[in-house]
């Protein structure tokens, strides 16, 4: 697209334009977990200070979420928080255990144990909405309007993987007992997830009216299930958080670790954007999805270890695999892993846009 | 098929008919990690033994493999082991440390480090063999010739999860070493993977020669590769591992966890069974497969936390999925939890029987 016309009708940032599924100059590109430990940055910031308490304080907010932004060239943000933070928020007890994750003080077993569900109300996340607002104005300041700019996505975690959080009380490999409640018992189980769709949408919806231009629903976990139980106990909720944001007109990405069998299931959930990790094939998940969706991934962030030029090969794979999907956003197939050299993530980004601006060989 | 005949014909052990695809008159039956921490006899046993110590007395290996056999009545015995017990009979100094796994004094890092890989020789595992030979004669005694006896599984652990405990020195999340090393240095990767394709190799025929009669390929990690590293770097050294035992006539089972994508691939490598985690349908597994493999799997082992109604539902959804196979081995779709309850576990042996014996509805 001519820089002109782009002067004359300011466009859609790369990364709404690839959800639509419309042509992109270049692919846009974000990694999952950017902000975060791979970032010398990030750590001095973090210094004596919890990870819940980092999410609730909208200065470190706004300076951990445009690090890698400006350190990367990424194109797209991506608010830090936790996904447990909406349910501290509306006065779960919880804490973020280093090197063990989410720990819940007291178990979800019960029925009663809905009650502590309550509703989230945006003044329950008003450091949130703050830094949300002060990141879309500092994001405006920052690049040129002929890519249209950098987004920032918001995001919350899924009903199936914050329900897991409560049933197991931490992270678990096998989510035994969440199988169990939800076999055992299905009532009280689809009570627990319709109250944390309630939870996930209205933290979406926050984020949004905020200024966000993007959602991600992460659904973590959502890989250790079976198609069929997935279908039964988790797709109908999930379908909620989304439909609950339809109205807001952002485009809606859906992602989950291990998900090669709920590929399709996760876009017809609502999602407009799948996120695929590095274990299926880009063209082989648009083959399973259906042309309906756009998708994003998926390299695998353990390659990031090896030499730039099997790091450059392997994404260029994924790029090209990328073309039998309507749209693709680029981003890894997981999170970054901490000991990621921060500088092999800056020479990908470039790699991506150069790569992807060249018309397929 | 009438008891006449199988009088006249000593029939072979139905798991043995079925990774054929013979008909059977029910499906066998067994469970991964069936000789273990979920029963209390198993812990008595081990009470105050290292776990490597107890796969290296054949006292403790016999009475182990038998437990489960006792107990639940399931079709075949797998040898009680560790599939890093031959990489510490050729030398390498690890241990199995409990609630953490295999751990690897010196990691694996250069080219120097093939020199602790030395082929394995019978008289290293002189206990597996001593057990084995032990075991048969015990099972022999066990049950009736009508449906052939139950046979002893013995077992390995694939080059590539070998070599991932190698080179992180324990277990990984991310394999992230591992991965860095067989894209930035697939020479040396290639020489490491063959050196344990040919401990591997030998550690079956050692168990097969000793009596026996069916062999199972554990990839445990396989799952975390994506088709492509997969094909490149691990497929032909499980393949030269099943085609070192060929010669042997002993069925071969491969498996691994996560490993949708991988399926096709690992039936390729030379395996008569292809094992499939719970998160594909056995259906949907066939179809990618090809009518080439006989499948193994699939209820996840965490329904077993559920009511035993749901248990058995899945159970018998498993095995409908499972006739689009040209032949079946129940088994649950990973290892069994260790808190699962036993009798559970023996209830369902006795479903899969009854189930697979009728017609289909």
């Amino acid at each position: 697209m001519p820089a002109a016309d782009a002067a004359a009708v300011p466009a859609d940032p790369l990364l709404l334009r690839a959800a639509r599924g419309e042509p992109v100059p270049h692919l846009p590109v974000w990694f999952m977990r950017q902000a975060g430990r791979s970032l010398p940055e990030y750590r001095a910031l973090r210094e004596g200070v919890a990870m819940l308490d980092s999410c609730m304080r909208p200065d470190l907010v706004v300076e951990i979420t445009m690090q890698p932004v400006r350190r990367h060239g990424v194109d797209a943000a991506i608010l830090f928080s936790d996904i447990v933070l909406p349910l501290k928020a509306v006065g779960v007890d919880l804490d973020i255990v280093p090197g063990t994750g989410p720990v819940v003080a007291e178990r979800f077993t019960t029925p009663r144990d809905l009650e502590r569900l309550r509703p989230l109300q945006s003044e329950d996340v008003a450091y949130v909405s703050a830094a949300v607002r002060e990141l879309v104005a500092q994001l405006a300041q920052l690049r040129g309007a002929e890519d249209g700019g950098v987004p920032l996505i918001g995001f919350a975690g899924a009903p199936f993987t914050l329900a897991s959080y409560l049933v197991e009380g931490g992270p678990s490999k096998d989510h035994a007992r969440t199988k169990a409640l939800m076999h055992g018992e299905p009532d009280l189980w689809h009570a627990l997830l319709s109250r944390l769709a309630a939870i996930a949408g209205a933290f979406l919806r926050v984020q949004v009216e905020a200024g966000a231009r993007a959602v991600q629903l992460f659904d973590s976990w959502a890989g250790a299930l079976s198609p069929s139980d997935y279908l039964r106990f988790v797709q109908p909720h999930s379908a909620s958080v989304l439909a609950g944001v339809a109205d807001l007109g952002v485009p809606r990405i859906h992602f989950g670790v291990g998900t090669g069998e709920l590929l399709a299931l996760m876009g017809d959930a609502g999602a407009d954007v799948v996120g695929v990790d590095w274990r299926v094939p880009l063209d082989e998940a648009a083959r399973r999805i259906g042309p309906g969706n756009a998708l994003q991934g998926n390299l695998d962030p353990a390659l990031l270890f090896a030499p730039a030029e099997i790091v450059h090969a392997e994404a260029a794979k994924a790029i090209d695999a990328g073309r039998a999907a309507p749209g693709h956003i680029f981003n890894l197939g997981h999170g970054v892993h901490p000991a990621t050299d921060p500088d092999a993530l800056t020479r990908l980004v470039d790699f991506v846009h150069d790569y992807s601006a060249q018309p397929p060989a």
